[in-house]
């Protein structure tokens, strides 16, 4: 793809609205995208078709693939909860390669180093293009133009909207389940690869064509809690294991031992009691990073000396936000994902302790949902530039190696603090422009890092109530060049070429921005 | 609607192809229809024009019906989870009456007596016609032609497929929720109109353009559990109170006191023991009456006698079946409706109670559902054929006075029990030819009177592993001629005018029989 078939967008980005051979719109600015039409309907079943003693057991991933119509150039999805554990999608696409197919497209929700086992089927053509976020070896491969299609990335919610839109038509869903019954019915609670929940994977089981689950923890008939409806399930493999429980969660969550990072975080976490955000009933969402669960720890330590208690606070869930709900600072955890054993444990035993998906949390085309009432979050990015725009897939080198996750969808929580260093490697951070701009600088509102605070001009309210407080504001020009000053110079730019590599969706469907291929 | 507009169906019975001016399919036989297509869809929404805080209350249901959009001839839904004690569903035709709108569908999951009251609405013009079972007032109002369109009666699995499938289009979904906060979150496990849970409602969240939720017990966001998703929801209003507890409800259940129908119970209980129905990790299901109440209560001393604990029970659950649970005889109790106090109580407090809905439990357009993997099932019925065709929802004079249900969807479980008494008020319930065809006879297994037990020659099993025992096995002819010798002869045909007042519809949407005016 060249540059004379683009457009620029919204936000000044040249975006193609052609990918992969199928339309795309352009991004037209926060809020400014309406959507038409109906949802994605899925084929109507009948139960003449379905066992009536509710055993839909097959004998092999691949018998699965087979009844369920696998075909050239088919979408195959699947979820990302198993992380870096996850044995399933290679199984399925080693089982596609020995089958035959060629040209599928890959639409997991998230991949991870793991599934650099999927390189070799992207150079024999068994797979197409992934559509999805590539963390690590394949956003890598993708970087440097191997991939046949271009890749796209999408937020969790933007997934949730691309297959509720009909946007992205999953022929086959594949669903690793670590307990599931015969009929269909799966939850994350139980089982060796016990990952928390399922929620990811709720978009695929609702709207696919064909459903496959794959365990191996069989129980029978049925299976409480079935966060995966087996009415929605057409066949069921069981298999000796479907991951790697080390690699799933981690048994600890560490915290990040940087001075640094420790001072970044407990400044963001000053910023927000400061404000009077953190107040009786409030609610916050942190990521999973070292610094993240850094702020976590001094919000729950501030909250504890001023008597605060929230309404809920949204996981990832790790140990600290467990200990908090089992402390009683929060009423509930909301969770998308569970992080560490911890977090596995208080999702099975406690029911303040709630599984969400990316339509309950996320999704911009329903009406509402859960990420704009959250009072702050606190996000991770590798670039910010001094209009507050921010990259979080690629490095400064312009390579692709980070999915998107929730960070588009969070940003419109009612506050959204960045917490960075400066520099990295000394790289500076804040730059002139990002190399991929993944959210619009007017819905970032605070960048925190070690020599100092920035907060967005639009964000006049948060600079009245910071007026006398000892907290290092600074404007985010001054906090560039005090980074240029210790780097020497602003970062140079990466050696790209023209070919677009992959899109990067807003959260309404739109591509706000592009990958362009690695050169060297 | 005159006869000659009428075709004759796989079961001989003549119905309609039009009804309400849209298309049918006459019944085709058990498992023989197949439909096509894909799925309703309902419109895509935006976050853009719904409140980033998650507030979606206004002041009125009538405000809500306006924004809403609400106009002449639109489908307006609710549930019938309050049962007797709903207060919402008049309230709303009351406030669209108000509003001068006219000729709207009530698409009710149920009504009852108390919603007599729209009568009022169907004499204006405000309702032109109901599609939904009629238990009661507005059935015989029905059954006499009253009504200006057809009635069209389906099962609780029947009325998700009609949503699911597209037959019924709902413009605007009134869910009473006994608990809900601002972003539209609803449960039915606290609030003084507490009714256990809202499974009736979940087709209506999910499909209907607008869905107005109404409660009298807000509580702050988030709504745990969330059985309607807010995120399915358009507006929130609240009243004072929702229904009348002590007829949502009963604060206890009734045994029957008959000593035949104690018998009819003994006899069905002793069956499923005597057929090694009855084993370990068995499965039933029985209703609400005082007959399947006793039925429970004695498979309940069979199971401790014999030391059989079953896999999970089917709700309508009642203190006999939490009794059951908390006893450790069953693992769970799958619940589509609490019948009372105690049902409540445990599904709010115990995770083995769990809330079903008609998709995972009935309907049969989806990829199976639970009701074909119950061991057993006992349901009622106003009259029984010789051929085993059943009917539940109009009496022996013709009056349209019950709803369906479940029962049809509860045909397919592995074995049908019918306990029924050989007559009421001195007029046989075994007949020649029931006055309408609810459940086509091949899915009936075993009638079991007070003067002894009908086993379908289908189902020589049975009979096989019945012989030598001590229960009174006879013919259904046998029965019948027992019943007409005590009661001195056949029960007279009702009266009936040509005009069909009424449509029976089977479970996969096509037409199994009609109801026809009665003429005094």
């Amino acid at each position: 793809m060249s540059n004379d078939k683009l457009v620029k967008n919204a936000i000044g980005r040249l975006v193609p609205e052609i990918i992969n051979g199928e339309q795309h719109v352009p991004f037209k600015g926060v809020n400014k995208h309406r959507p038409t039409g109906r949802k994605a309907a899925p084929p109507i079943a009948t139960c003449i078709d379905y066992p009536p003693d509710g055993d839909k057991r097959v004998a092999s991933i691949k018998e699965a693939l087979k009844k369920a119509g696998l075909k050239d150039g088919m979408t195959i999805s699947t979820h990302h909860h198993l992380r870096n554990g996850d044995f399933v999608a290679n199984m399925v696409f080693d089982a596609a390669a020995e089958l035959g197919v060629k040209n599928l497209r890959w639409f997991p929700s998230a991949s991870f180093p793991i599934h650099a086992n999927q390189i070799k089927h992207l150079e024999s053509g068994v797979i197409h293009h992934i559509e999805g976020s590539m963390n690590g070896p394949l956003g890598d491969y993708c970087s440097y133009g191997k991939m046949k299609g271009t890749a796209i990335l999408r937020s969790h919610g933007g997934r949730w909207q691309a297959i509720q839109d009909g946007e992205v038509h999953i022929d086959i869903a594949v669903i690793a389940a670590p307990t599931a019954d015969p009929f269909g019915n799966a939850n994350a609670v139980r089982g060796k690869a016990a990952c928390g929940l399922l929620g990811f994977a709720e978009a695929d089981a609702m709207y696919a064509d064909k459903v496959i689950i794959v365990t191996d923890n069989l129980e029978p008939f049925p299976v409480i809690p079935w966060q995966i409806h087996g009415n929605y399930v057409d066949y069921v493999v069981e298999v000796e294991s479907i991951g790697d429980p080390s690699k799933i969660v981690s048994g600890t969550t560490v915290l990040t031992k940087s001075p640094d990072r420790l001072k970044i975080a407990e400044m963001a976490a000053q910023f927000i009691l400061e404000t009077g955000i953190m107040k009786d009933g409030f609610s916050f969402q942190a990521g999973a990073g070292g610094t993240s669960l850094a702020f976590a720890v001094f919000v729950r330590d501030l909250m504890k000396k001023h008597g605060i208690k929230a309404r809920f606070v949204r996981g990832g869930s790790n140990k600290y936000l467990v200990e908090m709900l089992e402390e009683g600072l929060t009423d509930y955890i909301l969770d998308g994902q569970t992080f560490d054993l911890e977090g596995v444990r208080s999702m099975r035993e406690n029911p303040n302790h709630q599984n969400t998906n990316p339509f309950t949390s996320y999704n911009f085309h329903g009406k509402g949902n859960f990420a704009s009432m959250v009072d702050v979050v606190v996000l991770g990015a590798t670039e910010v530039d001094v209009n507050f725009n921010a990259n979080v897939v690629t490095h400064s080198d312009g390579r692709l190696l980070h999915g998107i996750g929730g960070w588009q969808n969070c940003l419109f929580s009612k506050t959204v603090i960045l917490p960075i260093p400066l520099f990295r490697d000394r790289i500076p951070v804040i730059v002139d422009s990002v190399t991929t701009v993944t959210g619009p600088g007017e819905l970032i509102d605070v960048i925190v890092t070690e020599r100092g605070i920035a907060i967005n001009p639009r964000r006049k309210d948060l600079l009245d109530k910071l007026s006398g407080s000892r907290l290092p504001i600074k404007s985010i020009e001054e906090l560039k060049a005090e980074a240029e000053k210790v780097c020497g110079g602003a970062p140079q730019k990466p050696k790209l070429g023209d070919k677009v590599v992959a899109a990067i969706k807003w959260v309404d469907g739109t591509v706000i921005d592009v990958v362009r291929q690695v050169l060297d």
